[in-house]
């Protein structure tokens, strides 16, 4: 997951903006970039309503019974939406030190496709369904991950999820070759019935990872005797391989939790870290710690 | 989940009650506040089983078939378990210190809800099919949350959810956005086709949910091959963030046992620790540990 | 689960047996009930063979075209199965000491019902389809069970089952209420809409508890906007509610592996045990424990 | 899982391999035996690119309109990939020691059946459709086992899953016992009723097992309220009995974390045990733990 903004340089740096014209751009750098100060939040706050808002507005807009009766109401919020977010994306780029960097960030590429699909759209018509366009303006949708930042405790579990990301590389591919040779034994048996739903290979795949899961759809299902027997025992395999992830997890939490057992504190002999919380003498060259 | 019937406070004050009248209302209140004295535990059983019983004619009634053949019998059990639940609402009232507290406290607000749809519904005359009144009086099914109190054990999973309420909103939160992209991804995908189930946002959204968390109806389904790969790779990455709330409970579960059995207090004599809880000698040099 | 046969009395007392037709009746005792002997083991085998084979032809038998096809031979099976269960029943009510405890036993009901059904159903003619008798006969797969007993392991799950018999009880109760509220408000949202697959609260619980525990068969599926919302919400707090049980799970195999820090020995002075296995001193009396 | 070509016999062995022609086989059974040399990586990464590609190829090849009109891209890709592999399978019977031990290896038979039912295939016309030689021909999808060695940390979850080895067995018969009679039990209820989906045990343990698994395709759905109802407590007691090897695996992860960083020895100075695996003194009493 990308750092917010990548603000942390022009933080640092900004008190040295110290002209008189300085003085405006430095308080509004403290509203849109700070959250300590009381404006600041209320930006925050503000700026989060307008996020929900926006993508709400484009979920709706997107039911075609709503889209028709309310269609005046749409074209209202969108010009509002793409207004405010041009405002506040020309904004960070005036006050941001290193705008280059910023504007080919991740959150300036979401920023900007936040606004351009938004008057593309307002000016070629509201009701040109070019396909291009209306991709590009549900691109504003990705504007929810702004509001990631913002939930208390949403990095532990970035960060957890970045931890195992090894692990589950690893469980993504096992289940993958999995679901491959499961789905093919599936193909070989299902593919030559008339009216079989296993036309091809992929197809069988996407049934097995559908199934492994326990996701179970039955859009695609086995109809022969012998394919449903094969799927029960994928079933009941893909559920001992689909415990290790969870099995993992646990055991990253718990071993986190015994962590906290040690100590910060270095040895003031031998500087190594990492004591146990009773300990007295450090482990490496037998000093007294409270020395 | 609210505490029962605020009731802590009564309690406490109620030996003060010593009228000649108080004494009824002293003995009444024993039989329906407390649990210890035998006519106490008889009301509370025949309450709970007075209201299971309610529970389940309210169920059966919803069934047409059985509504029309046993009309007579669910008229006479409506008016028993109305006539019920009144008395004992009107007596709570008049039993407890303070009446305001205990009608606008959750249980109480719920009690009242369990009998005056029911005159409604009866007076009204029982054939009426007014959508309020039949919702109103689907309300008295909220009286099976009283049973909760009643489980032995259930404290222990309700205290165990409200400490890892933070974590859960986090992960509400994780889940929430990550199917509000993927099923933006999927009405992108999908919306063009002729026949294709995702006509909005909002339904591609309820199907990345239902996909996600496994349970995979099989109302709406990805017809396409863009589609599938999709659904297939969503499937995959929402089995590694479910699997990040389990593996959080049975982290905090292991937690919690380990530092239930072992003290932190190191012995005295040699600073050894994790001593069991019942330990009154050091398990290594045979010291008292109190000294 | 019961145990098996209940015959931990006999093998203690059957040295006793010792009259001259005591000694056949030894030797059968021991082939039947003791596993030790290769004669023992071998009929075990034959046994576990006999039910396994016994079982598959029940399920053979209820597949209609399989059934027709091959007559004669599933009627001479089931006679072979049917007498040689007959005869393991009667042997044991001789060899038992205690004969009507066995016959009372769960066991030996099963073993019971193993006999009768099929006497039932030859006698009175093979094709006869009486209801009563069929289901009598399917009571045979109930032998199924006297295989739990053969598989390592088989104990520790069943009790760790056992152990956590209190919690699965909590939450059974923790989703059934759950179901019942959830289910409740999607009748009172679905039911009324044309075409609804909501048509009584019982369903409509079905349809949560379905959801809850990500199932989804899809066969009651929401149909309107605000149903589909709720399924959504009430899948997510499920999802919730349903790792509870997994983490218990979780929590109390830790737990056990963390006992096996104690050692079995108890305290030469005080007879106090559960001691840690680096204890010197037991930590009720202080006494050494290698004295 | 069998390890890769059991060449470590080779490896060891190999610098005897000194004549003069024996300059070139030595060259070629480092580039195909071994990773160190910059050339056996690009043979490594060649190797893998090619598994892959031959794999996806399989895989469009099942779509028929991808079949039809790539036809001769698919016939060529086919060549290649038969050449290529038949002479990677040449060559590793060639440079090993003891050829016959790799032909009848796992991966040996797996490399034979990825060249010869290509041949087969080729010259018989790539269009006739024998049902045997297409189910040959898909065996090569069975090289994608070749990808796992390449997967960092595969050989955790493969160890972990061989670990639990014994616990898998025993969850699988607990779930196929418990299948078999829920399975049994939803026939006698659901089997007579007309349009009944349960026409036979083995498709009704079908359906248990999938309802156990959580995965619920909804191919097979109880129609009577009698089905429903035990569908639902077959759903909720199949999902404690699942949670059990999450549990497992995870308390196995837990213990495994609990035993990595703490030795079991004690000071010999103070009895004191728990010290980290680098500690070269008592945390306790500072005295040198070797001693």
């Amino acid at each position: 997951m990308p750092d917010q903004h990548s603000n942390s340089d022009p933080e640092r740096e900004n008190p040295h903006h110290s002209s008189h014209r300085g003085n405006f751009k430095q308080r509004l750098w403290e509203i849109i970039f700070e959250a300590e100060t009381p404006a600041g939040r209320v930006f925050d706050i503000a700026l989060l309503w307008f996020i929900g808002a926006s993508v709400i507005v484009v979920m709706l807009e997107s039911i075609p019974e709503f889209s028709k009766k309310y269609h005046d109401f749409l074209i209202f919020a969108e010009w509002t939406f793409t207004i405010a977010f041009t405002l506040e994306y020309l904004l960070r780029i005036w006050l941001v030190r290193r705008p280059w960097k910023y504007i080919f960030s991740f959150y300036g590429v979401v920023d900007l496709l936040s606004c351009v699909p938004g008057y593309v759209y307002l000016i070629s018509g509201a009701n040109s369904h070019f396909a291009v366009i209306r991709t590009l303006r549900l691109l504003r949708m990705f504007r929810v991950l702004k509001m990631v930042g913002h939930v208390r405790g949403a990095d532990v579990i970035l960060r957890g999820l970045a931890a195992s990301r090894a692990k589950i590389t690893v469980f993504f591919t096992a289940v993958l070759i999995f679901a491959i040779l499961a789905g093919t034994v599936m193909y070989v048996v299902e593919s030559g019935k008339e009216g079989s739903q296993f036309t091809s290979i992929p197809i069988s795949i996407y049934y097995a990872i559908v199934s492994i899961t326990t996701v179970g759809y039955g859009d695609v299902v086995a109809c022969s005797a012998l394919g449903k027997l094969i799927t029960a025992l994928m079933v009941l395999t893909g559920y001992a391989i689909i415990a290790v992830p969870t099995g993992i997890v646990a055991g990253d939490m718990v071993r986190e939790a015994m962590y906290k057992d040690e100590t910060t504190d270095a040895c003031p002999g031998c500087g190594v870290h990492g004591h146990l919380r009773d300990a007295i003498y450090c482990r490496k060259c037998g000093e007294h710690l409270d020395a």
